[in-house]
């Protein structure tokens, strides 16, 4: 390693979800990763040993509550415990990709506030700071009371585009009401206008109509959510921007949950590429050709330094 | 009181913020308001006097957490305190308007999530239960831990329009893009389009300008958002709109905040009436012919029996 | 149902872990179960509909812990959380198989106590009170400061055994150092001598031994444990048993976990049959002819009954 | 500044109430004051920005919660509510007036406790420390659980009588039954004897009669109190004073509240001096002839220094 | 029992301090105590036995942490850990006499707060609720967050000396500087006018002096205090009433610890009586001639059914 | 002394049950121990003096919760107030013997589990850390959310007996069937095989019989358990040994309560030695012939270097 970061007392450890860009953030940093194994008995439950000891260190432990959400989430919980029972001095839980950020609020009656669930668990459990990226709610900050640095995804999604150099005119579409703000930000570093799909139903027993609100005629359209699930909405956006004369149509997210038909979709969708982040990790069977895949490690390692050594994260924001 | 309601352990208090909301809901609910006076010292101390038992009683208090914002979320939080010490059974705050919702999340380095800070406060001082009318983000109901009920706005405003029986064609805008999915809500009950006031600075030291995206030409706008506080963006708005070829502007919100310059922009806006409700107390210079308000006592009241009767509020969403 | 419980504030859940038993448990009590679905998104969240009022009742939640555990557990928080928020007066958590139990303390450095994890995310998610079987060791009793009712397996299993009026000596035998005290339990009710299995290794680099502390010879061996996992221990123990002179070996236990290689080793194996309870739910493939399965309904709908009505839980340990 | 304080890691803030006696504390310690800006949006509600990096810094920050009270105590948990998500190590609040704290018990049914609620709401927002003078009531230090650092102002106050060198004999008098200990300990410093007034209705329909406890007769009496208020009780503390024979009437305080009528009753009372500290940032026009500031910035300067590097504070209490 | 309590949900325990005090309570409230064991292993470890269920019951303890305080502090946290974990609906603690209460503020250097300590404990070991009386220091209600009632013993003792119909003029005597405020309580009861004794030490290693401030001569003298320990103070004050000129001399107090030399002083002393409570049970070797004990069961036992009944206990206050 | 720890913030204190005992580790870590005094006014109440700073150092305290078990638990539990208050950077509480750890779980209905009764009041205190030996179960650490150092006296026992150089073989043997595990482990280190002593009553009305399982006849009989209390178990079971055929019988224990008539008894016995540590400090009569004392001073010394060093604790497990 070229780059060796001096203090001991930094340790960085991966659990399951993203044990790649683990690497690379270590790199980045300048550290091997901790030795830990994070195994399963064969019933189920989750067995962590940490290999090395720990007291007294900064704790930074990457870990997405990435699909299979639950075994994710169990993992980090179950080591946060391990690590304060260690006598850890801080413990900083890295996640690129928050489960459960749409159950933000009480929709129906009834819901659980899961992304507040898990806030409440992860305090619990002993963690003492987050380091996040792109929560589907910037308010998701305010379920924690420890202190959480929230990075964000659309300066890397924008310095892609950037790097295109189009030489059409743009506009930065929203899939749906609630991300116009996050379009509106990536229109700004991009200098362009935006439009909204507003997806509705003209009357009961109709099929819902993606109607677009804004000019998109004749312009490449650049697509922008924080998460893509199973592209449903996305890829039927995608032709309803074609229909409306859009010429090209780009996909973005920061999050490619991509789930169930989602490949399916977005390969047999007249979206010409989906940029993503790495916050995700992919299965070889979902890196399909369309897909562009940018790497948040160094955002994030740059994160971790800078929180280690007390200084601000601020900068990050205008990368 | 011609209705009375029959159980004497549900007991309303109202505190300085809105005091004839209070009688009015309390009128809905039948029962007097209980007896109690939150004076000030000549230090600027506040005292509250609880004149009358509540030993096991299901207190609700009600009390908007509006201008003066500082001096009312201290009476509300010595008042619960008070209820604590003095054995209430259950203490229940009615927040028709909760104050610095705004500051929900941190949006640049060093903010405070005072939103969350208050929501902390009140669990600390004792609140058992939050009944709240429309927060300015949804998310805010997982600030807390404890039950929230969280009432909409929006039904009101809509049934006003609907009186209205307009012949011509409307379109339901949003100010700004964080509040598309409000419009989106209001636009299907009154089967409208939207459209979206798209704010922005085309080139560094150029004026913002308010670009519309949607159609608005030939049609009654109707501006909808949470809340207005010093109506500039809503005047502008309307403006834009006129410029933009809409024949009629209606503004419309929840929370009637109308800070510093809000009363004279819209006496001098293109704006044709303000509707609005009842959740924040406006003083007799603030209602200006151009205001409609609607009472949301009817909502609070029907809330606080149902909340007290274990009946499920969730059909309050439909009215 | 013929007997039907008069309370309508007593409402019974289950998750997914046990459904059968719930609904024997509920027809013990004389409810209907209620209506609630959880299922999973594409991307693996869990998404809770709870299609009831629930306001001011007292809801008993059923559910394992059991494979796939963190799938189980997760169900439980987040169920846990929406009744909360759904201002249930009460949240009673029946666990008749509590994963992670092994997990009690820190046998080697930096291991974490993920017994007492779990127990301070069903407090911090908002569980009232437990209500649990034959916890792995006793003491996790006190890994909560809500109460806990603590119910036995070993009377089920001791009423199965007597039934069988055996003719022939019985010796109780504890597979391991750490269950000696309930085979004492068994033992006293079968008023039968004990036995240990001490398995240990003579010398480095050499295999374990099964040596058998006490006497077996020509004896009816009944094996008891309160968990049979991957049954490597069992079925060497039962052999060792029958290469000691026991006639015939019985296994018994509570919690009949059986993963990995568990039903292959027992239908191998020198046991005659193997006694369990359904505190887990048992696939159709592991109900195995030697399998035979008691019911804690009758046991589990009591307590609730009891819990409800205030009454003392003690007589339900002599049953 | 001459004395530069070495350790960038110690940071003083200060907020509105007291800022000319933060600018003191600063240079007594030898830093510059962090930069922050504490404003209010026209609708009331506070905005605060920090604008240096305060990450793993021990923060001190300086605010009165003097009138307007409720503004400044909502200023100062707004303001620890920022420094705890910006990753402060430490945040140490110094008070040097505790508002509210005459609200330190229930005196009368159904009363709150403001004293402790506030001390509740600050450990609530995120203090780790309290640097306060003159509480009260000294039981207040127990109403946290975090380290408070409780400094005497009466070392002050006889320090300046004693520069006075007065010839004539004088007598510590404490105005009411509740501050006699206090009095005692300046009677001490100045090896005098004590009296007390003790204002009682002789009869009921009777006018109250300010008796005195003790000999004042051709004495020069100091009235001490640990906050003046409105004046009432002390200037007719020093009218009975003279009335009964005292020379002169000196009155003291750490905590000059002096609302409401107090300057004007002080103006045209017999007392010749009002000796105060500046805990209370006194407006010019309270500033008149007969007032004394003595300023406890080399008090709280000192203290701030010794707790950030982890020397006894008690020394102080002898100064 | 003539007059019997009606609800059975309503139980008293009394742990070992004031067995005779409890049960004069119970039969005040009309019930029988409730069957409880309080024992001791041979090691010193307490054991307790709750005998009788009391599930879903609103439990009253009564326990005066008094001598030997450690044994009867534990004895009750152990007891309320029993009762959180049996399931008590209430768990409410009647402490007659707070120990460890003079103990309420740091008054040197690295002291504890043992007062507030010993309400966390109570918390923390799950009491909900606190009925005390004659707190050392009022402001120690705000040590708790759960509701305390605090009831006085001033109108008992008031009551006594009423009835003793003095034709001699009288003064009430405040023993120190702290406990003015008190005696000038029952001075207004009595309508009599107040001294205080000022022990000073006049120069350095000279004898302390007991200086009277106030008019005693020819007058009965009541001495009051909250409570009496060793009885050092109260008997030199005696003494030097004596010499100032008192005719009479009685000495009166809530708390009787009167540990150590505390029966002999006041054997030999000026006092003629000594009035006290049985808030504190007495042994048979204390309880001398110059001794009078009220009994406070009635005070306490209306207090119970009072908070029981949801009843306000203000009321008690003017007995 | 000759080795002097260099790192002045580790203070260690002794409060009064171990003072010996921490004389020798503070010997072992190489400092003196800290100036403070513990002692009771006469009323019983603990009066505790911490005669030197400790800001922003790292106490160790050391205390058994040993006999008089609650006047030891309630000064730790002072002390730990007084050092949070006095700004302790870290408070580390070393526990030899931690008492009431046999009251571990609810065995019968409406017990409490005083064990963790007692991890409760030590965090609430203010506890950071807890070194502990040989807890009565290991579960107990899991009543811990703080960190928790659980050191063996298995290995020091064994130490000594290896020592014995015995030439005849020898059996450990657990003296009731919940200490295998332990007698396990001793055989371990021993190479010895184990026996159980097997308590029960054959039938009704009919005395306890001490049965043997396991082969004891002609081999030297180590017995084992963590506490030795009344000794009457490990007595019997001696007598038992020795009638079926043991040649010499050991007794070891790790705690040493041997309370009430334990001295007469194992004076008495067959038991040769009675092998313990000096985790509970022993008064002069109990120090008998037949009583081997093992110091875990360097135990707990080197344990306190290596948490204080940030080293792991692990090697001490293989001393």
């Amino acid at each position: 390693m070229s780059n060796q970061y001096l203090d001991p007392n930094l340790k960085i450890f991966t659990l399951n979800s993203n044990k790649k860009l683990a690497e690379e953030i270590a790199k980045v940093v300048g550290v091997e990763l901790g030795k830990c194994s994070v195994t399963q008995f064969s019933d189920g439950e989750i067995q962590i040993n940490i290999e090395e000891s720990i007291r007294g260190c900064d704790v930074y432990v990457i870990q997405s509550t990435s699909f299979p959400v639950n075994e994710r989430l169990m993992e980090l919980l179950i080591m946060v415990d391990a690590l304060k029972r260690a006598s850890a001095r801080t413990i900083n839980i890295v996640i690129p990709y928050y489960g459960y950020a749409r159950q933000d609020r009480k929709a129906r009656a009834r819901e659980p506030i899961t992304a507040k669930l898990v806030a409440n668990l992860l305090e619990t459990a002993g963690a003492t700071r987050i380091i996040t990226l792109d929560l589907h709610a910037p308010q998701i900050q305010g379920f924690f009371d420890i202190p959480i640095d929230h990075l964000m995804g659309v300066p890397i999604l924008a310095s892609y585009f950037q790097g295109k150099n189009f030489t059409d005119d743009i506009v930065i579409v929203s899939p749906d009401h609630g991300g116009v703000t996050r379009a509106r930000k990536l229109a700004e570093r991009l200098k362009a206008p935006i439009a909204i799909i507003d997806k509705r139903r003209p009357r009961p027993n109709v099929a819902e109509v993606m109607n677009i609100v804004g000019n998109v005629e004749g312009k490449i359209a650049i697509l922008i959510d924080d998460i893509i699930d199973t592209a449903g909405t996305i890829t039927l956006a995608a032709n309803a921007l074609v229909e409306n004369g859009a010429r090209e149509v780009y996909a973005s997210c920061t999050h490619p949950v991509l789930s169930g038909p989602a490949i399916d979709r977005i390969n047999h969708s007249v979206i010409k590429e989906l940029v993503v982040t790495n916050s995700i990790c992919l299965p070889e069977e979902k890196r399909i050709d369309k897909l562009v895949e940018l790497s948040v490690a160094p955002l994030l390692g740059e994160a971790i330094i800078r929180v280690h050594e007390d200084q601000s994260v601020s900068p990050l924001f205008d990368i």
